[in-house]
């Protein structure tokens, strides 16, 4: 066989191989029979050529990523990500999502049960959420200050919810007069708020919305991607019934595995379902039995689908970072560092897009562009000349304002200072008077 | 600030910690004011510890996977995921995208523009098929031979489809006369059907299925999770309509970034949707203008969501070994391999599970456990000993038979006669008289 493969090799034109390796793989006489215009298609099969780009080698850069995000991984994690991998269901495996599970309720602050992972970036957790809480007709409000609000009510809508939604223009947050008013007219059965809204670099308060929603019979539901680890967010104190995060902000992972958690209540809504969960994938009953929730240690999981066994080592890492660190003093840290670089900005003569101290995000900083500024030209300065990520706008505040972001490995002091050195050199490239304090 | 901090730490219990911090992030006076409850909730608000678990180091053994997947993948993938982060829209992770594309488009055969990699596991494929295509009402046909047919109508009905199905016993496959059949009485829109059945070790004939759906007007759906880069597949030659695989095969990946693609006829079927897709994360539609199909290089991508950076770079990796091996090179190493593994098996007096050598997959072999023989304690006496993982059966072979997996970085000789060695011990010490000819 080997030697007749050779000998193929040599002598005959590839489409004969290809021919050679059909007749290995299935009885060509039978399906010759029952279509035999497949043999003429079959021996004019041909083979397309490998792309020539995949035949040069991977070229990624070193960059300081210090936009909305991903942020860098620090070497620890990405170490993580290149160890070997195991089977999805191997009791090495299994233990490393239990200290997976762990990390996330103590991120959250919950005891919630099921707490997991989703395999997938933070969309894939915000669509996880909205799945297996919304069923055709329920009515749903959506606080839209910014993209995730737009996002999620967008999410809504194809699960064949009634979306409606309050507003506020972005750079704003709402007030819990705004939710009493919104919840008590609408009567939804779940109310969505987005608690850093990466877009504007605002930060949404989040208590007594608990209480309202419930005192309601709504459920609360809170993004925090971009603000997990980065200021103060209790899930049980707060009384949140879902929250969910991604991996490539504060916990300093590579996107792939998103954190998420379910309280006792959001847990009924799904019990009381008339329909099955439309995503077989995000199902979270099917999840909670992968992920042994409610099981003993021991106790056999059972097979869902194959999880991003990479992704899951990294975000381990990730949330020990922050078990290590611990979350007071990681909060602490990115408060430190914004205040150091909101300061730093304004000494500068540049204006923060978020007026109100209190509503800022510590994660992400919104600053204005002065006048006669492009905003891409000084991007692009830093990063050709740095190797830095300073991103524009989003939505309202595109082409209007630069996004600078201090999240996990990245939020250091020293970061701030590299950040604000480049965007003075930038600025007094471009002819902008930059004030002398810095 | 700082020295606050300090002091309060030093001398007031965290309580009162959470509560300074939260004034820096949020006005406590309204808040206090509209909901004086939170007040006393939130000076209640208490820090659970950081888990145990994840104040010890991280531990991730070496294994040998010969199971049906995920496989090991080789130390060059494994370096790509560790490369440091890049923004999900850099021009240079763009490129990556592009070669991605390309390459799964080479892996594929074909030369559909809608090719890209979905943000998840071969699931996560999976489900991205079924969601773009199906609407409400429509009628598919699922041929069910073990458990991916099974998956496949599940998700289906999920969608609201009304599924019908035609069935065979696990570890044979379909003739062209049994799918005719089935279309022409069920009249289907789209036809599912599994090339590799892992559950059961069986290869399933495509030739002429193309022909015959076609003829029926209706979609073929197949997924090569287990059969990619192992056996010829020819998605445009055989008339495939939606393709998808797996990272943690043959491509020797990590699970995260998951190959699919649509032929123009599927995507006309996209476009003629009376409601927008279901799913706002695996919208093909929002995915083209993510990945840049049909655009030119250099015009700007939509951001959709950030992609799982990491795994795309290592599915990079996985296509880029691929094109250098070559296609046909590949899936001849595979077969030869396959075939000194059922040699082996056979001189060892061990029975395979698939009588008929044509269906018989070259990645997944599934043997009969002799009589008397405890799958689970041979299996662990591997895993023990050699620390090669090989696994029981699935679905009707469960219990009755084991599954070993020759897929990518793991396809080689070496393998082959290890397990064959590790094997041969196993049953051995438990006993079993093994034929000489080894």
């Amino acid at each position: 066989m080997l030697f007749l493969t050779r000998w193929r090799r040599v002598f005959t034109p590839t489409t004969s191989f290809v021919l050679r390796l059909y007749h290995m793989s299935s009885p060509m006489s039978s399906v010759g029979q029952s279509a035999p215009k497949m043999a003429d298609k079959e021996s004019s099969v041909e083979s397309f050529p490998p792309p020539q780009e995949l035949l040069t080698p991977l070229r990624v850069p070193q960059k300081t990523l210090l936009g909305p995000g991903p942020s860098n991984a620090s070497p620890r994690v990405l170490a993580a990500s290149a160890l070997p991998l195991l089977g999805h269901l191997h009791p090495e495996f299994l233990q490393i999502m239990d200290e997976v599970k762990a990390g996330i309720q103590y991120a959250f602050q919950t005891r919630n049960e099921l707490t997991l992972a989703v395999s997938g970036t933070g969309h894939a957790a915000m669509e996880a959420a909205v799945v297996n809480m919304v069923e055709p007709g329920d009515v749903v409000l959506v606080a839209v200050h910014g993209l995730w609000g737009e996002r999620c009510a967008d999410m809504c809508s194809r699960n064949g919810a009634e979306v409606r939604t309050i507003t506020k223009p972005i750079g704003q947050n709402f007030t819990l007069e705004d939710i009493q008013k919104g919840i008590e007219y609408h009567k939804p059965c779940m109310f969505f708020i987005c608690h850093g809204e990466s877009s504007a670099g605002v930060l949404q308060p989040l208590d007594g919305i608990g209480d309202i929603c419930h005192g309601n019979d709504c459920l609360l539901l809170v993004d925090s991607v971009a603000s997990l680890g980065g200021t103060p967010l209790y899930m049980d104190q707060q009384g949140i019934d879902i929250l969910y995060s991604g991996a490539q902000k504060v916990l300093g992972a590579p996107p792939g595995a998103s954190p998420i958690s379910f309280s006792p209540r959001a847990r009924g809504k799904l019990a009381r379902r008339k329909q099955k969960v439309p995503s077989f994938y995000f199902d979270m009953n099917l999840l909670s039995d992968y992920w042994g929730v409610g099981l003993q240690k021991g106790q056999p999981r059972k097979y869902h689908h194959t999880g991003p066994i990479s992704s899951v080592y990294a975000l381990r890492e990730g949330l020990a970072k922050l078990a290590e660190e611990g979350l007071e003093n990681c909060i602490s840290r990115h408060q430190q560092n914004a205040l150091l670089l909101h300061q730093g900005l304004q000494d500068m003569g540049l204006e923060l897009w978020v007026k109100d101290k209190s509503a800022r995000l510590p994660t992400v900083t919104v600053v204005r562009v002065p006048e006669g500024v492009n905003w891409k030209d000084v991007a692009s300065y830093i990063m050709n000349k740095y190797s830095i990520e300073i991103s524009g706008g989003l939505g309202a505040s595109a082409g209007k304002a630069w996004r600078i972001g201090l999240m996990g490995h990245n939020c250091t002091r020293d970061n701030v200072e590299l950040v604000l050195r480049a965007l003075k050199d930038a600025l007094q490239h471009f002819g902008v008077r930059v004030q002398a304090r810095l």
